[in-house]
């Protein structure tokens, strides 16, 4: 609370990169700092020659959702041992991993094992179309691994603050990218950690999804905001922070430019919300002070859940970055950070059981202003 | 395919009795046969006092959901020892427990730690009043807990036709109780099973939610009913019962009075919906005829789902049974069941990770023809 989060230099001093892997998937470095000439030269040698396809996504008619129906997800690499790790630099000619050069500080590349993709497979011939409902479409758009250090047993929390600003560079610059693409509705940086919670792969990175259409919740946001802003004239995710803020029970710490709080309504055992202070749609839009505090805030609030529970090592957790629809109403969303963890005490996982995972009706055994209380308590 | 499952007896040849516990919560006994004279009179001797109360409700303004904050749930008990568990009857007087009598069939007690409950908590007294949107409500409903068998290591499949046949007049027993209840807006019988899902006592048992407000995925499919009607005049869930029994790709098992199909766009790497033939609002709307084929139905859908991978022992599953609501929309609703699994592999769990958790945004890693067919391939 009133601590100062803007320590790092604001403009950012690094350089991107982009290359393509043997089967023609981009890959971008993005390193800390600038050098002159060419860099990132090594080029993929793996015989990989078809491109990783997509499956397509369908109309749910009984709740007015898209599913994804990715077949070919099936047998994607689970829980390598740590030598076989595909995020690791290639430093063994003989072992190349997907980054093919031998060192880097942060890469973006697109997953092999893709939810959506820009090439896709047609629906099966054989398949009828619905009987009503929309027909089934390709999973087209795109599905980026953010990787955040080359260090395998790297915690996001404690990397160098230099290396928080040159991830929060590799959000904004995979965003504008995707947020660029026509076929593209929404754009979701997110990070699943810890293997409670499924994460198939150790290696510190994050991922980047760019939907073909509006995701379910924030379809549900888009419509809340939209009336609000016909009630009362104001975007509603504003006036969420500005009560917050205001009412300050539930406010887990205030930079100069963000805001962290627990909903009001909070799911979760432990989740918190963080915003800007300006009205911005997506990181993209977040000027150089901005993004320099808000590394140095998303460390915070990391290192504090990761403090939640007594005696827990490392907490698991999931976090996302909703942002505003590319095109249509864009002016209804505005960014914010959901953070959250399952763990609901050690050893004790929050599962979404038939409450919650058959009737969407949600069941937190906590209170939000307990989860807040205790978010504030464990600062740094 | 094609199998008859009407072996049982339609007329239900059992007895229904209902006692209080110590605290005042109902217990009620469903005996697989009906004897004369009193029966389970043994009384509940622990000096429980205070009646279970429930939270509140909070209107989550994002999207427009009620979510259920139960702190007092925080404490409840976990995965106890089998000589702990509450659920068995109570046959030493020194260990009671939720269960007075030494021998049942089947029973239903209110849980002593509930989502929803009749007597409720008010509202913390310094917890303003939310800016915009809906006050919080108490947590008011009925939290069932249904034990399916006095033996604490049967499996539901297993238990005999004629127990399964009492399970059915359980469910049919409670959604009746609680829909006359003018407070409650739906009723949902569900079960969990397997502890990779977070099931907290492994004794056999089911549970009922009779909830204050339309959860949020019953709202969605209303909302869709309702335009469906509209637009062509028939029911939805009907109607697409009519198409996948004409299309026939993901169709499970055919009975007289049910059929079991894979949904169009499944979510889960194992899922199975079971709908009557008959328009029938409720589980308590079904005939004799109807009840005793769904029993028969049910265990054969549990059997198939154990068997659908290969070497694993107990698959994990959630069914729930989505029933109309008891008063606004009724017309639009329709019984069906939700069987699913979230275990995609041998010991691979499907996680809701960042785009299920984040985005209500769904990704599949196998197709719906593809359950379907497995389900198909592992009949009895």
């Amino acid at each position: 609370m009133g601590r100062d989060f803007a320590g790092t230099p604001h403009q950012w001093p690094g350089q991107v990169t982009e290359r393509s892997l043997a089967d023609g998937r981009p890959v971008v470095y993005f390193d800390d700092e600038s050098t002159d000439g060419p860099v990132h030269e090594v080029p993929d040698l793996r015989p990989l020659t078809t491109p990783p396809h997509a499956g397509e996504i369908r109309y749910d008619v009984l709740t007015g959702e898209w599913v994804t129906i990715a077949g070919h997800r099936m047998n994607r690499t689970f829980l390598p041992s740590a030598a076989d790790c595909p995020l690791d630099p290639t430093t063994d000619p003989a072992r190349p991993t997907e980054v093919p050069d031998n060192r880097y500080d942060v890469v973006a590349f697109a997953n092999r094992f893709p939810s959506f993709a820009p090439l896709t497979v047609a629906q099966p011939p054989d398949l009828p179309r619905p009987p009503f409902g929309p027909v089934d479409r390709p999973a087209y758009g795109h599905s980026d691994v953010v990787v955040f250090s080359s260090d395998h047993d790297a915690a996001v929390a404690d990397l160098p603050a230099a290396r928080m600003r040159t991830i929060v560079e590799a959000w904004v610059h995979r965003t504008a990218a995707h947020s660029a693409d026509p076929g593209v509705a929404e754009v979701f940086v997110f990070e699943n950690s810890g293997k409670e919670i499924g994460v198939t792969l150790s290696h510190p990175h994050g991922q980047v999804y760019a939907y073909p259409a509006i995701p379910p919740r924030s379809a549900q946001l888009l419509e809340r905001a939209r009336r609000h802003r016909a009630a009362t004239g104001g975007n509603l995710l504003a006036d969420v922070l500005a009560a917050e803020q205001a009412e300050g029970t539930r406010v887990v710490l205030r930079g100069e430019h963000f805001t962290a709080y627990v909903p009001r309504a909070a799911r979760w055992p432990v989740e918190v919300h963080l915003a800007p202070h300006r009205d911005v749609p997506d990181l993209a839009a977040l000027e150089d002070a901005e993004r320099a505090e808000l590394g140095a805030v998303y460390q915070e609030l990391l290192r504090r859940v990761n403090r939640f529970h007594p005696g827990v090592e490392r907490v698991p957790y999931i976090s996302g970055w909703h942002q505003a629809p590319t095109v249509e109403d864009r002016e209804l969303g505005r960014l914010h950070l959901q953070l959250f963890s399952l763990l609901r005490a050690p050893g004790k996982l929050k599962y979404l059981a038939g409450s919650e995972s058959g009737m969407g009706a949600w069941i937190n055994d906590t209170t939000p202003e307990r989860i807040a209380y205790r978010l504030r308590e464990v600062a740094s």
